[in-house]
């Protein structure tokens, strides 16, 4: 396929063509998806970090650290900030003021905000579209900053290389309760504000949970745990040669402490996914969560373009379902079945 | 249509046989999308309420509360908890002990944990199923709460006719920007625990953003906002008749303090609804967001199965996608142009 200016200038590294084609397929342009497709057998070198935990943890500060490790290691950046309610995408309007307006006039780091959903294919479509457009420029590092409850996050995880769970002390145990439902996304652990009282309670209450995770593996209960089904094809057993143990590192972010720890904890999960092939399992994962997105939201569009023209608009059609004129259920498995094969 | 056996036994409010069909809807069971669909003509009638907050903000006390004093006034209650750190949907490993077993018994309550997602149709999808049923049963009320962070909170806004948002006293300024996220979907203010420190400031806030939303609105700054776009079909404008003012209640759920006043602030957000048409709009609202969540699914159970059968499983497709062998973007648009019209 002949790749089209865009795609071109996108591959040379030109950041007003990458910012262009990101908000383009925000808007869901179609020569905007066809650059996209022309980029993506350039695709797939860039290494990706997932950074999610609770609001207020301080994620955005501790990006800002990860820019700075990164690039005194001279390589290049790409970050994408998901968390609604970080500084970066413009949510917070009672929050600190973020720092990482240092990193936007190095032409090394690439920073992308998502403060809006996609219509269509929600969030991960996007992000993973913005992933792309990052690791076609040539970033070598690409930085996924999500809010850490709820789908975003299993959706980032299916995202990322590495994933990084960012706890922060004294959140209460209501709190530390989330920390059940991410355990099994973490590579990595940072506890952030790690000066303020009660880390070493949050590091043990950590370690704690992972011990518990550790010997229901090896019961084979997680064998039916959702995060665990979308990561891994086979039981956990953590006698096997090559399982990882999540290193727990204290970090305070806003001086700097503990981030070369973090940087170097993420190194060893990557040299770990490589040499037990676990990176190109997370890739096959990646394609397949990327693909089911996309196709999703194509055959979504197709479906309502053919519904358009035969039934009328999408309003008209949901008034008619609201007062049960109309069968949703009939009119979808119709559209489905001119799928099935 | 001839309705089967579920969905008499549903209709007639057979417990057993409502659990049983959300159990084989969560499995995906065809007999149970059917039973499902004979059930959509008898629904509508339910009046549904969306508790949503922070976690630690004591959304299931507070439902707990809410269904003791819908009871109390002789209403049947549904309840569907999907949020993943409840202790009903035994997420929760360091939280408290919950009380609302108390209603297990009462044959006027039913309840329902989302512990797990679908694997295809995600939250919403779920969750609006099981609505409906409870909907079919003939609950008055259908109750359902979930962590306020992310996508999920914005689809049970378009599932609620009543969205009541939790909040809490000194969760500290970084929780307090989530706000501006759910700001345009709070119908009602809860501030929870009121008896603690920090209450009058936390509704002083929340007063002060109400304000600031109501300021913008008249600049139709609004107009672009996402969730807003989501619910209301014109720009809000805070001096026509009608415009809703979301009240602050403050509650203290374990000691069920100012449950009445919140029950109560429920109450007139319904009667505005009726009287102003917009219950009609969010039923068309709920019913659009409903079919997309349903074509979604079918249409992508179709395409797997066309796939399926022309281009060997999903796994080998990943695998060669990762491979860059093949072409997502070809593979979703030829799919996707079997459905144009």
């Amino acid at each position: 396929m002949k790749t089209s200016g865009v795609a071109e200038r996108v591959l040379g590294g030109d950041v007003r063509a990458a910012a262009r084609l990101m908000r383009d397929l925000d808007d869901g342009m179609p020569p905007a998806r066809r650059a996209l497709q022309e980029l993506f057998p350039r695709t797939g070198r860039a290494y990706v970090i997932g950074l999610t935990g609770a609001p207020g943890a301080g994620k955005s500060s501790l990006t800002d650290r990860l820019i700075g490790h990164y690039r005194a290691a001279g390589r290049t950046v790409g970050v994408v900030a998901i968390d609604p309610t970080s500084p970066f995408s413009g949510g917070a309007i009672l929050g600190d003021r973020i720092r990482m307006q240092d990193h936007a006039l190095d032409p090394g780091v690439f920073i992308r905000s998502m403060a809006t959903r996609g219509n269509l294919g929600g969030l991960s479509r996007g992000t993973s579209d913005v992933v792309q457009v990052m690791d076609a420029m040539g970033k070598d590092v690409i930085l996924v900053e999500t809010v850490g409850v709820g789908q975003d996050e299993i959706e980032v995880a299916q995202l990322a290389h590495t994933v990084v769970v960012v706890s922060v002390p004294g959140l209460g145990d209501d709190v530390q309760a989330i920390k059940a439902g991410v355990l099994e996304i973490a590579d990595v652990f940072a506890v952030n504000k790690a000066d303020r009282e009660g880390a070493d309670r949050t590091v043990r209450d950590l370690a704690m949970m992972l011990e518990l995770r550790k010997s229901a593996a090896t019961r084979e209960v997680l064998e039916h745990d959702e995060a665990h089904r979308l990561r891994r094809t086979s039981p956990v057993d953590p006698h096997e040669a090559g399982f990882w143990e999540p290193p727990i590192v204290k970090t305070v972010a806003v001086r700097d402490e503990g981030v070369g720890e973090l940087v170097e904890a993420i190194g060893r999960h990557r040299a770990h996914l490589d040499a037990t092939g676990e990176r190109r399992a997370r890739e096959v994962a990646r394609s397949r969560a990327g693909f089911l997105a996309l196709l999703r939201e194509q055959l979504l569009a197709g479906a309502l373009s053919r519904l358009a023209a035969e039934k009328g608009t999408l309003e008209s059609l949901a008034a008619r379902i609201a007062a049960r004129e109309a069968d949703p259920y009939a009119l979808a498995e119709e559209l489905a079945n001119r799928l099935r094969g």
